[in-house]
């Protein structure tokens, strides 16, 4: 497939397409493998977003075995459970409420680290705001290199916690469902707001 | 341009770069002004973008003028002063902490609204996520349409709302800065955290 440029410097219709117009959430799932290939470039396509002063809180857990599934499958919720456990994979959003203690590596220029030590309320609202900048940032890079997304908040997050981040700092944000979607399964597309009703310029 | 995709739906290399790997927050604006249309562009592409119960609670105001301008200033953090009042557009990124009254239009397939009236801990975590989602999204649909941007949280969020949103149930949630970005001010690139660091699979 050979695309075009509208602009030097701007994606096209086709790119435009496939990243945000086109793309869907999916319920369903084609019996066709993902490869470990794709799922790290889309994190190393992610990591590149920027984030407050480089945090970098995102923390991710690709959940792929049979195994793994089951002690995701209790937290689920009744509407989720299905299509998750039938996704080729269940990435687990998280954030890292220690970001801070990598700040001297990830911010070398200022000390970057006090302006968050012993501020549990900045740390958390932080990590959050950019955890979820950044799992925001992945399920764009996940349909960037052909894949297809199913986002969700249904689930028991201290259930989730305590079954794959006892012991860390880690905390889970959002789920994503992730292979490559069966569209006889898609739902009716949902309205979105007009331009006006979330814009004003002044 | 022209540009090849690597393979059917996937973004080719060029186009990866753009939105990911060479795009970088600016603090420095060319003297180039901003056409409305790309703005109005990149919220239309960015609306797209997955929300919870397509929840939707991006607000945006785009501040322009050399008076909204003027209302910004005593909330900008010394740091991030100058690079916004001389930024040709500047975008507050906020929610709408009544987001759920539009679910019955938003949502129109179940009762959505019931989930979170009363629930004021459920409304704003929700909104704060998604709305961050809904953040991410644009500033990658800014760089797709060919703009640059420098996102930042250093500011006084209580002043911004006070001179932006009030008596509405908009609150603040970080800023953008929106140009043609100047490359002889940009700093150097602040390290990431390798993929081992960020993800596992079980």
């Amino acid at each position: 497939m050979t695309t075009q440029t509208s602009a030097p410097g701007q994606l096209d219709e086709a790119a435009l397409d496939l990243v945000f117009r086109n793309a869907r959430t999916h319920n369903g799932w084609l019996d066709k493998p993902v490869p470990e290939a794709l799922l790290r470039q889309a994190v190393d396509l992610a990591k590149m977003g920027p984030t407050s002063a480089n945090a970098s809180p995102l923390r991710l857990v690709f959940v792929r075995s049979p195994e793994a599934k089951e002690r995701l499958r209790p937290a689920l919720s009744a509407g989720n459970l299905e299509k998750t456990m039938a996704a080729p994979v269940t990435a687990i959003v998280a954030y890292d409420t220690q970001f801070h203690e990598l700040l001297p590596r990830l911010f070398p220029h200022a000390d970057a680290r006090a302006w968050f030590a012993g501020n549990a309320a900045l740390i958390e609202e932080t990590a959050f705001r950019n955890g979820s900048l950044q799992g925001a940032y992945l399920i764009l890079a996940l349909r960037a290199v052909g894949l297809d997304t199913g986002a969700m908040s249904g689930f028991d997050k201290a259930q989730v916690d305590a079954a794959f981040f006892a012991g860390t700092s880690a905390k889970s944000n959002f789920l994503v469902n992730i292979g490559y979607g069966d569209e006889s399964k898609l739902f009716a597309r949902s309205p979105r707001l007009d331009y006006d009703e979330i814009a004003t310029t002044l």
